[in-house]
Parts: C-alpha cells; structure tokens; sequence
C-alpha cells in the first residue's frame, strides 16, 4: 500500500477503504507518512468529501490510535460535547446534576483558544484544582464520585491531535467528515455509550448557519450509530454569548448561580434554559425515562442541593479549595470594573458573541495563540439580552479588565459591536432544534 | 499575507493574484513555506484549477525563481518542446535542420524517467560528450554555432524542480496548469521567443486521449501568448513507439539514418514524417516563410548533408567523439540480440508504446528510480507498424540485451503486448493535428 496511491484515490473522488484508512492512521501517528502527503490528502478529503462508511473507518482507527477506555457496562455512561462557544459553561452545570441523579459522566475537556473560551481554563479559577488526571484517575474518579472534570489525555486518540495541528495551518478544518472523525474518536476512546451534542449555531460558533449545524449535528448522529452509540444533538443559539458572564471567574460564579440559585442571585434565564435541556436530554438517552420524569429530576437535584454538592465533590476530589463556591465573593477580582452604557434608546437587535469572546482574550482572559498565560479574573458581564429595551444610561456591559487601557479599548469594542434598533427584535431561542 | 489564508482561498475557487502567488513561488524556493501547506494548496489546484491568469502569473513567478537567460532579439531564438514518448529523438534530428537553416535553437534537454526516454541520455551515449554546460556555455555555443544539446542549469526556474518533486509523492501531478506552469518556466527562463511544442498522444504519452492533449496543447498556446511568444504545437502519435529504434546508442544510430540517409538504412517513414514536421513548422514560426519555401529549406538541409554536420559540430563543440557518427557500427553492440518472431499471420492491431518503454527499462536502459545508471548498448528495434501484414516467421521485434535472461524475459513481454488481428488496421497518422 503507498499514499501516493491513496491521495491519488480520494483526489479522484474514489472511496477508501477501511485498510487504506487504517493505513493513513497508523502513518499519520507513527510519523511514517510525511506532513507534506497527509496535506494532501486532507486537502483532496475536504474537497471531495467522504461517505458515512469512510467518516466511520476514520473515527474507529483514530480512536484505536491511542488508548481506549473500557467501562463494564458502557450505556450506564454518558458523554457530552459542546462545539464551542462564548460563555459556554453548561457542561460545569448539566455534569454536576447528571451525577445528583445518579448517571456516571465521562467527559474530558478542552482550552480555549480564539474567541471560545475552554473548560479547563474555567475550571482553572478555582484555586488549587487540577485538571491534569491520569486515564485510571479519571476514570477511578467518574466511578467512585461519578465524573471528573479533566483534560484530554494525551494517549487518548493522539492521531486526532496531529491531524488537527496539521489541518490548522492547512486549511483543511472545514470539512464535516474530518470534524466528525475528530470529535467523534474522542469519544470512541473515552467510551462512554451515551452521547449528547450541544451544536451551537451563529455568530459565536464554528458553525455560522443552521443548515451548517443541522448538517454537522445529523453527521454526528449517523456516525455515532454506526458505532454502535445512543446518541442525540440540540442545536443551539450561539448569536448572542451565553449567560451573563464572560471569563474564566466570573464564569464560574455563574455556575454556582444556577447550581445553587440565591434571591439575590438570579440565574440568567437563557443558560438556565439550555443547562436544563441538555440535562434531562441526556437523563432520558441513558435511562429511557419520560421527558416529563426527567424535567422533574432534574428540578429535583438542582433545588435539593444535591447537583451543588455534586460539583463540590468533583472540586475537592481534584484539589480544588471549595470555599469559592460557598462564597463566590472571596474570587480575587479584577483591578477595574467598568461600565458600559447605553448611548441612545430602543431595542437590543444584536450582541455578536464573536466580538465579545474576542474581547475576553485581548482582555488577557482568553488565547490568541496556544502559549498565552490566561488572567483568571478577568472578562465581561453582558447585561442585556437582544430584545430588551434599553434608555440612555442603562448599563449594557460591565467589564472587569487588569488596566485602565484594556478596559477602555474593549469598552470602545463593545459599544461599536453592539447594535440598538428602532423596533422590538425577537430573538432566537437557546435551543433551536433537537435532532435524534 | 499568510499562506494558511492563499490555501483556503484556492480551497474555496477563489482566483489568486499575482502578488499572492510570488509569495507563494518565493516561499517554495526559499523553503519558508513548508512543504505540507505547499501540497495542501497543489490538491485544492488540482481540483479547483486556475484561471489563465494565474497560471500566467505562476508561471512568470516561476520563472522567474532563479535564472534568466537574456537575448538580444529574442525572436531569431526557438525552443522545441516535447511532452515525451517512446522512441522520441525528433529533438536530436530538428535542431541540427534548423541550425542550418541559419536558426538559433536555445533548447535544455531532460533525463528519461519511467517509460520514456530522455534526450540526455540518449546524447551521452556518444563517447567523451558532455551535456553539463554552464548557462554562459550554453548561451554561448548557441550564438557561435546555432544550437548546445544541454541539460537544464539547476539555477533555471529551481521553483519548477522543488515543486515537481512535491506534486510526484502527493499525488498532483495531473493538473493543467501545474503541468503548463512546469513547462512553460523554464520555456520563459530559457528567453526564446518562438516555442514550438509537440505534444504526444496515446498509450505512450503522458496524455492518453486527444482532448486531454488538445486540452494541454491549447493551454501551452494560450498562456504562452500572453508572455508574448510566438507558439504553436503539433499533436502527434503516440500509440506506438516513435521510429524503429528505442534504447539510447540505437536511437543515436537512427538520428543519422535521418540525418544521413544512405540506401541500404532508409529512415523509419513516420519517425521521418514527425521530424520535417516538426522542422518546417519551426522555421515557418521563427522566419515568416510559406510552408511550401520552410519543406524547401529543410529538405535541402537533410539533402545537402548540413543538417548532418551541423548536429556533428554540436558533438564536436560538446567534447563528443563523432567517429560513431560518421560510422555508427563503431557504437559498442550489446552481448545478446534476440529476434522476437511472429507467432501467426495476421495484421498488427496494437504496439503499445508503454511495454516497449518499461521494456527498455527492465533491459538497463531507462531509469525506474533516479539513481539507475543506464546501459546505453541495450534497446529495442520494433520491426513493424500498426496495419502491416504480418506471416509467422516475421520478424516484429529485435531485443538488444545484457543477458540471456533479459532478453528472454524481455521477449515474452513484448510478444504478450504486441496485437495480431484478421482485419486490417489503419493507424493514426504520425501528425495528428497542429494547434496554434
């Protein structure tokens, strides 16, 4: 078997075989196959796309690429993926609730980088916590508390991460075969029988238009299938940020908010919304239980406490000092706080998320490129949702900034993004659609 | 300007300029631009192809990558080019006509690789010539004496040679614009300014139909009108073996029955056809003449024995022992010569030009890798055309070989690929069609 045949194959808009496939891997993660041939042929992939079987062979041999966890009975496990998004911090809400009703969670998470901020690095805030496990800690931990909250291990599906190095600096991302290989050997290796995927569409997300999620959610769906797995996606609203807060802190107290809701504290509606469905979404996939048993269940464990304590569980078995979450206030806070307001009256028509989560990072709370140190403590507050009314002097942002200089530059950037309409605009709601 | 960004251009069909591809050309030649985001953007060119204007542009980029020979007046200056075949020595018979027809030819000769032959070899069979001139040899002996029979500097159009190297191990070579880009630099690099291209056909050529040939020859025009040259091109056969001769000393003994026709070696009727072609096409481009003056002077080249002094002036000019030429059975014979006989009557159908090419290989006198050394006493003489008539006990072919075992396993190929039909066949004429 040669590449040159191989690429030569797909150039041609031919099929590849699960052999050629697995051939291509094994290079790819050897180091055997040079950069300059797996370009090529990634190039050809992403032009002449790839059929389901093919999509399936990819996902299985970068899976086998590496280590694959083995749980004794996979289906009382459950997975989920977010593609990434600006103040995405559901996965801190819908595990620690999963886990309150009893359902064990495999998730492992990833950094930032660009406008979408990472897990781990919100994770990150609260003082002491690792996200570095081991394969066997996590997945002692996921079967002693119920999950962990860690990062990709290493030699789990390493071909996924050559490939996407190879595929950033090629451009070769946009292509919905490689993307669901990518995503989806992940989650082969880590195991779990379950998979719930939260697609984000819009402005914020890396899939800009419906069509384009639906697409990439129904890919998803099918090839997950043809491994075997119970599987579903929400797609969902990714136009405006997500929640309130933006940055790494500031995101984790909007956790505690909604898993351990105060009158003082009221949780953002729309997050609340999307961290419910995807929690009850994911309760009925792993245990066939009514929608409306789930809903309750999930009521349940945010308003006893238990999915609270759940993710106090998870901090202290990784490290991490709890007495933040007790007491949101003892997070270090920025050196600057500033406001953002309304110069003029009418109607929220647009929040672009994109500007906001890039106004997070050239804040020092995000990364522009892989070797930037994050600032934990800072970020933005996004006050008003698209829809609202607002009158001049009404507060559309706050920003929590390290200077006087960054905190006016993003001001300056979020005044410029945001756009106030004459007449009433209706906004999406957070989940558009569910697709099975 | 960032070549990740040229790469998706190119992926999405977006047309580059020609600022986009010198940075592109300057990064190949410099080796800034690494060779997997090169191949990535070689596959989307491939299949997205480039308008005439940027194959123009890369083409001048190319160019202009190292080298430029520069002529007072161009257009007294031709250059021949042929896309390769079996058996093809037209070069080494065309260029001493046209030198004594008073034409400067400014041609850079290739190696053979794979089934076809290259012009270099074929000349090194001479003993004591040298094909390695500097650039201000070459351009010297071609003022002084009308033609240097040279292989091409490495300092001209070095993009094309790192380029070429990449498109062989991933697959790209079948590209229209990457293929005329190739060979229009160096044609550019070279400074001629009449082109006269003979582009091959058939189971032989790189261009197996004639509307990929017409396709390539058209583009060759196209784009070499648009840096001003005066072109054409003749598309020609291929199906079969060139002349009589293939295999390096054997073909050196056919370019003087042509260029010194005696009565007991008449010259091979097509390969004789092909080359006058070629000549008059040639100098009716560089001079204006009519075509019935152009077959006046070129006969009378052969005729007068110039033609034949001059192609031994080039000899002499380049260190070559001419004394082969003025008695061509001073060349050294191979140890084995084997007639292969026809096995029943009939008419032949089918030479395939490629088995006889891989044949010579397989005998040590092509290059399967390029690190080969050739055997130039061994070769191929095909005794027979397509349509001739044929009774068993005929001669088809005779096997110049360094073995036994060779020339046996040579033998049974050619028999296996040789097509013995009850009707009549007509063949293709030599010339197919001119293309201006």
């Amino acid at each position: 078997m040669r590449m040159v045949d191989i690429i030569k194959m797909k150039r041609d808009g031919l099929s590849l075989s699960a052999a050629q496939i697995d051939f291509v891997v094994n290079g790819v993660t050897t180091g055997n196959i040079p950069d300059y041939q797996t370009s090529a042929l990634l190039m050809a992939i992403v032009l002449n796309g790839m059929t389901d079987q093919e999509t399936a062979d990819l996902t299985a041999s970068m899976a086998r690429s590496g280590e694959v966890l083995r749980w004794d009975n996979p289906f009382t496990i459950i997975d989920k993926h977010s593609t990434g998004g600006v103040g995405d911090k559901t996965s801190l809400v819908v595990v620690p609730i999963l886990m309150a009703c009893g359902i064990h969670v495999c998730k492992m998470s990833g950094r930032g980088l660009g406008h979408t901020g990472g897990t781990l690095d919100k994770l990150e805030a609260i003082p002491g916590l690792s996200v570095n496990l081991t394969s066997e800690q996590l997945q002692a931990q996921t079967l002693n508390i119920g999950a962990a909250l860690a990062g990709q291990s290493k030699s789990l599906a390493p071909a996924d991460g050559i490939l996407y190095a190879l595929r950033d600096v090629t451009s070769t991302v946009e292509s919905t075969p490689l993307i669901v290989a990518s995503i989806l050997s992940k989650k082969l290796a880590g195991g779990a029988g379950n998979l719930i995927f939260d697609v984000k569409v819009g402005d914020g997300a890396f899939m800009p238009t419906l069509p384009a999620a639906r697409n990439l959610a129904d890919a998803l769906i099918r090839i997950a299938k043809l491994h075997g797995k119970r599987v579903e996606a929400l797609i969902t609203d990714m136009d405006q940020p997500l929640g309130k807060m933006s940055g790494n802190a500031l995101e984790i107290i909007e956790v505690v908010q909604i898993l351990k809701p105060t009158p003082s504290a009221k949780p953002d509606q729309r997050l609340h919304t999307l961290c419910l469905s995807l929690a009850s979404n994911a309760l009925m996939l792993a245990t066939n239980i009514t929608e409306e048993e789930a809903s309750k269940r999930v009521m349940a464990a945010l308003d006893s406490g238990a999915a609270f304590l759940a993710f106090k569980s998870i901090v202290t078995a990784q490290g991490g000092d709890t007495r933040v979450l007790d007491d949101t206030s003892l997070f270090p806070p920025a050196q600057i706080v500033r406001d953002v307001i309304a110069p003029l009256d009418g109607y929220i028509s647009r929040i672009p998320a994109r500007v906001v989560g890039d106004a997070v990072v050239s804040l020092g709370g995000g990364r522009a490129v892989k070797s930037d140190v994050i600032d934990h403590r800072v970020g933005i507050e996004t006050l008003v949702h698209v829809g609202d009314a607002v009158r001049p002097g009404d507060r559309l942002f706050r920003v929590h900034a390290a200077s006087d200089d960054a905190a006016s530059d993003v001001s300056e950037q979020l005044i410029n993004a945001i756009s106030i309409s004459d007449i009433p605009i209706v906004s999406s709601p957070v989940v558009i659609e569910r697709r099975t």
